[in-house]
């Protein structure tokens, strides 16, 4: 199992969304259904290992996460306007603490960015923190180490456009979550998620 | 130097773009902002070194080229619906046979996806077909062949949902384009590009 943790320091919390306007009024809620596309979608197929959690922290009404299962999703297409369609549907409901269903495999809660981090950590999960500082990711995730890993299950969490805060990381590094970079480059989210996936996917089926 | 030729077999020739239906009566246009998302731009920076292709065999009026050049971009944003209004202008003009500018960094053509693969050969470069069967990309472009090759610029050439025609791979095939492949699995062609810019980054920037 694949599974991918955004904080979006911005993204709205309700359903007020204009479509066309994704990136100013919404908080950059592009780049959520961009990263969506990238963890969920193959061309002509959804990737049914991967789960993927945006956690929203904009206006008017954080915390809000959400909940993308792969092996659930229907009718959403890859395209930033669908996904956005469907995030809506979801932000329009009442949140409680436990995950509601709104559309298909889409979940809504009234859940913290820690708490999420806390449950994956609890289930023993391998959780890492991608970086620009931390150790490139083929050291850390390679064919010596994956037969070993994989069965406990892989979680990547990423910070958008703003990134995560100080306390954030703090918090991350208290609980031993290791850090590991794709680039030298400063990249956004969706395209580190295609490069974790294509690490994994190489490892997974080409044994390399 | 990189470059990316995207050949869009049903992307939409005409400025006639539903900006609430990418996907559908735009022939896939989504994919191809998607595309120029991931070539272009970094987090809080732009790719100068880049130069995206799309040739759109649409309809009203195939083909219909567009070239984006990163060091000349402005205006631009990562989201699909800013993106697809700059396309909405170039598709818009007359074309001709040369190059013509429609805004900063987007150009427009009446040219073949042929020609233009064509004049990359003329001019020396490194072309290269992705596709499923190819030699993994890090057999062809690693850290012995990199420095030898680099000068003379890289340039990959892309299929959409669709793909390329037998006719179009035996045209690369005789010209003797090189096929590699990137992933055991079918990515969109966004996906596709993240991956590649990865390989090359690490390469010039890292050194590995």
């Amino acid at each position: 199992m694949r599974e991918f943790i955004l904080k979006a320091n911005r993204a709205i919390t309700s359903g007020d969304i204009n479509l066309k306007d994704l990136p100013g009024s919404c908080g950059r809620l592009d780049l959520v259904c961009r990263c969506i596309s990238s963890a969920l979608f193959l061309s002509h197929d959804i990737r049914r290992d991967t789960i993927f959690y945006s956690v929203h922290y904009g206006k008017p009404n954080p915390p809000v996460a959400l909940k993308f299962v792969g092996s659930q999703l229907k009718r959403v297409s890859p395209d930033e306007r669908s996904i956005a369609l469907f995030i809506k549907k979801a932000l329009s409901k009442e949140h409680g603490p436990q995950w509601r269903e709104s559309t298909p495999g889409i979940y809504h809660a009234k859940r913290e960015f820690k708490d999420i981090v806390l449950e994956k950590i609890m289930e023993g999960r391998n959780v890492y923190l991608l970086h620009m500082k931390g150790k490139p990711i083929e050291e850390v995730i390679n064919r010596r180490s994956y037969r070993e890993i994989k069965d406990r299950g892989f979680v990547f969490i990423l910070g958008d456009h703003i990134g995560l805060s100080e306390e954030d990381e703090r918090f991350l590094r208290d609980l031993g979550v290791e850090r590991i970079s794709l680039s030298p480059l400063e990249l956004h989210a969706n395209q580190c998620i295609d490069i974790v996936h294509n690490v994994l996917d190489k490892l997974e089926y080409r044994g390399i």
